[in-house]
């Protein structure tokens, strides 16, 4: 532990992997704010939670939580893709990146693609991506990204 | 079995998942016309189509064969992420689409794409995205799909 305020901020926004406890902690509420989610059971929470688990370090779900409010305020997730292209390569996709529109300006975005870029590094993808709207270009430009290709969707319902 | 022309053409281009033995069918070379993929060693190949095995539905590749070269002509592979927010929804990820450049017009790609699609719609996903390039946007408009965000990218290597 440090006294100094500069480190103590640092401690205070911490990246850490999502915990069951989390769900208490306004998670859901924080996904809200970048797409639908109506409330999920105590169970379904639960199951995904242990599903997403068992892929160990395949399948990542950071969070930032607020020491202060113990209110979750930002998150982001990245899967390990095993490919054969690439000799067998791995690539990382970043999914579902959203901080609290009530703390932005912090760089808790700018935490969260560090760490979850990080882990794509350390578990040897030859890159990362992610797929953004044009309005968010320039914050991954900012992280290091770059434009490549466009994201085409199909939707079931 | 119909002795019908057409119906003969339907089962010498029939998808199907890949096989280890399609190592030997030209699989890895077809990927290199996609992008770099030097040569895969068989105990390479066969650990990584263990990884992927093991995934069951959430991981699929799937191939075209020409019965009569015996070779590998298109391939597309799907995974499933499986989401917090859309009430515990999950997304299928088509990745990795390239047909043979000489068996070109056959409507193969056409082929994995509403196969690997069908498998996303049966496996619950709520949508089913893609990156590819502008010159491909047209090709994937034709199946169903439509342009909504960019990609972005960073490399490690």
């Amino acid at each position: 532990m440090h006294a100094s305020n500069s480190s103590s901020e640092e401690e205070k926004f911490q990246v850490r992997k999502l915990q069951i406890s989390d769900k208490n902690k306004g998670f859901i509420e924080l996904l809200r704010q970048l797409t639908v989610c109506d409330s999920v059971s105590d169970k379904d929470f639960e199951d995904r939670f242990r599903e997403l688990s068992a892929l160990g370090d395949d399948h990542i779900i950071s969070v930032i939580e607020d020491e202060s409010s113990g209110k979750i305020i930002a998150t982001g997730s990245i899967f390990i893709e095993k490919k054969f292209l690439r000799n067998c390569g791995k690539v990382g996709h970043i999914e579902d990146v959203v901080v609290d529109s009530n703390t932005r300006g912090l760089k808790l975005g700018k935490k969260i693609i560090a760490f979850l870029t990080e882990h794509a590094h350390l578990m040897g993808c030859y890159k990362v991506i992610l797929d953004c709207s044009l309005e968010n270009k320039a914050f991954y430009e900012k992280c290091g990204f770059k434009q490549k290709e466009i994201q085409m969707v199909k939707y079931f319902i």
